[in-house]
């Protein structure tokens, strides 16, 4: 073993920031054993260096995150501060200056991942960042190296814990939106501010990262199409119940049908409950990848939280430390495909549509023309007077465009289509705007997971 | 891109080597870029050598794998012949001629693996070994890189797609262990002679791979204790549906709880239906893996079959490519723990005994009074009549010892055991069979992930 010490600066003493460095302490043999040489913590940058910090030497604290990584005898930056900047010039000066990086900034490696790839590259350096996506569950090893060998045409999976606790508060107790965040909040699940989680900011960041690593493409979270969860109602929820599904706000990446570009999405969906995200409960986040030879995996595990994001980025940083031991460094960015990203308007999917309709003779014929009209094909009708509690499920074919809905007055219409492409359903949903007899469209929302 | 291409050797062409060899072939392009090298197939070595392989050069094949292995010019040897014996010699002589290795072999990994890790090690080369656990799915290097941060106190998974097939067939049709096992021949799911699934060897192979890669140190297949599902009968599925359970065999590799030794085992087990395991359905696979950061993961996916082994084959192969391009080698054995394997004796965990006793007065309380003497405390006793059908399920506290046990005749006697030691167990078996009010005892199961 070699005995000089391995020197780490850690950018970042947050919730993860600390369990790193507790780890690093009290589990300095077993890493000093599995890289191969001792690791020690050279410095930590804080933006209140006044901070009690239990645990960690006074000494090591400084306030300038930007000489620490300049020092030059810092073998790896392990970068947990978050967001755009500082974060992206401290992890290229961490380059220049010799270090390998190890971050869990999923903004960041969504926004500008190439520039810093180049820039890992340019210096022969690692970037590492099992972190950014799903706290401790292997993914991005897993679809850089495990699956090196195969091709990966999918992957869906819950990836915002933040919403799933949401979503999965209002399955279980049939909360609104509202009461469920309060609690969510309540408990900590849910930040002051939780736009970046609610509106599938974080999830589209993970998205891009993961399309980007699954098709050896570069994806940026602005190709990523996105749409949170603040819209959905508890008559979603319940509407997916009478279907066998319960919503979950996901994360899609395909490959199109042609292989010659791909997709990017995050948004609520209906899966069925057989699915086995469907039990994916609280804030755990759970993957499906879909590999032509593999077939389906799926990872699953807690998606966030001070240890198991620890456990991401000590994993990376002994993987970062060996090869620093072994003189080498790990693969670096995959983007030979050079796939395009296709927009949301190409999506082929399944959607069910909740219309509020005139109670009246020849609405279904209507609506079922609009949808013949767009090539939306229609798998089920289910009708449901306002008066009336429950729903009637009727096939298509059997009903006929010329059934007559409820009596008079008002009526709802939930239709399920087969797959369309999502410009197709748009097209359909802005004709049925236009027609006298439907009032509004009360929801719309993808099929998934069938 | 390095433009000399790397040569590999592939030793046996069966389900998985055909697949191989097809996806070398068709995915040629791919491989070569996430390489960065052209890869080659060199040479084919096969038992049979006149049996036509389509899409494979009749060029390359050959009946002698020794001298394929010698040959000097090749990179990587790829083995998935099985078996100890040729696949050890081969293995360690590609080796000594400067070749990495990929193996899908668990039988020889669990029986000699830090032999030949030494071997790879005396000539700096590599030894990747992904497809010898769980097919396709990614648990060597999540547990040897993604969690090398991290303290792996508990592996518990189904690794035997047999196995599963034919527990979830006797679950859902409530068929006995041979018709189930005959489906599952009819099916293509197990072998002609199913010895090495039915009777825990392949998953204990697959249980001393894990512990050893988790737990950093050594474990044999010898050293794991082994029961297979031979005896499980419908009787006993029937008995863990009432308590809400199911019935899997599983492998579980434990640290101890003062962390000074550790254990594997190979038996089945109920576990709750609100597992995650306890959905595994069919031949399917599932991991879980407690890690003392990251918290609990699972790894799901298909377990066997040629695509599947093919595809982890391949992920180490790209693997194995990348390191000789970049003149390095991967993780080698961790094994400095050097921890030692508990006997069995020493596993803690709960119990579901059924007795067949004598249908009368005092037998629970003679009974109880065993379970006492052992050290093992009794968690719910439910007792029922040989001619009645239901059972009447009562906690220990209430019903005491003295309550008579049904009317005359026989009876059976279920006792759920809170944890306790195996060896306690196991004499408080010894001494129930002493009794003369019980008859026999008629199964005795752990019970796990609750």
């Amino acid at each position: 073993m070699r005995t000089r010490p391995l020197k780490v600066a850690l950018l970042g003493c947050g919730v993860v920031g600390t369990e790193v460095a507790r780890i690093m302490t009290t589990h300095a043999d077993d890493l000093a054993a599995r890289i191969g040489a001792p690791v020690e913590l050279a410095g930590v940058a804080v933006r209140r260096p006044s901070k009690v910090r239990e645990g960690i030497d006074p000494s090591l604290i400084t306030s300038d995150a930007t000489a620490l990584v300049k020092r030059g005898d810092i073998d790896v930056v392990v970068e947990v501060i978050g967001g755009i900047e500082p974060a992206r010039t401290l992890i290229t000066t961490a380059f220049e200056h010799g270090a390998g990086v190890v971050s869990a900034n999923k903004a960041l490696l969504a926004e500008d991942g190439s520039a810093l790839h180049a820039a890992a590259e340019k210096y022969g350096r690692d970037l590492y960042y099992e972190a950014a996506v799903a706290g401790a569950i292997p993914l991005v090893r897993p679809l850089r190296e495990s699956l090196a060998g195969d091709k990966v045409n999918r992957v869906l999976g819950i990836v915002n814990g933040t919403t799933n606790f949401i979503l999965d508060k209002m399955d279980t107790s049939g909360a609104g939106y509202s009461e469920a965040l309060d609690e969510a909040t309540a408990l900590g699940y849910a930040e002051a501010d939780p736009t970046a989680d609610v509106e599938g900011f974080d999830a589209a960041a993970k998205a891009a990262i993961l399309a980007g690593i699954a098709f050896h493409t570069r994806v940026k979270i602005g190709e990523v199409h996105r749409e949170g969860i603040t819209e959905v109602t508890a008559a979603d929820i319940a509407s997916a119940r009478r279907m066998g599904c319960t919503v979950k706000l996901l994360a899609i990446c395909e490959r199109a049908a042609d292989g010659r570009s791909v997709t990017a999405r995050v948004h609520p969906a209906m899966i069925p409950l057989s699915h086995p995200l469907a039990s994916v409960r609280e804030a755990y986040n759970a993957v499906f990848v879909e590999a032509e030879a593999a077939g389906q995996l799926m990872f699953y595990g807690p998606g966030a939280g001070g240890s198991p994001t620890a456990s991401a980025v000590l994993g990376d940083l002994v993987a970062v430390c060996r090869n620093i031991v072994g003189a080498t460094t790990g693969p670096g960015e995959s983007a030979y495909t050079r796939l395009p990203v296709s927009p949301m308007g190409d999506v082929v999917t399944r959607y069910h549509i909740s219309l509020d309709v005139a109670d009246k003779p020849g609405v279904l014929a209507q609506v079922a023309t609009v949808f013949a009209e767009q090539d939306v094909s229609i798998d089920t009708v289910r009708q449901q007077s306002r008066n009336s509690g429950s729903g009637d499920e009727v096939g298509i074919e059997q009903s006929g465009g010329g059934r007559r809905v409820g009596g008079s007055g008002e009526a709802s219409l939930v239709v399920v289509t087969h797959r369309a492409p999502d410009a197709a359903l748009s097209g359909t949903v802005e004709a049925l705007r236009k027609l006298d007899t439907v009032r509004g469209v009360a929801s719309i929302m993808r099929v998934e997971g069938e």
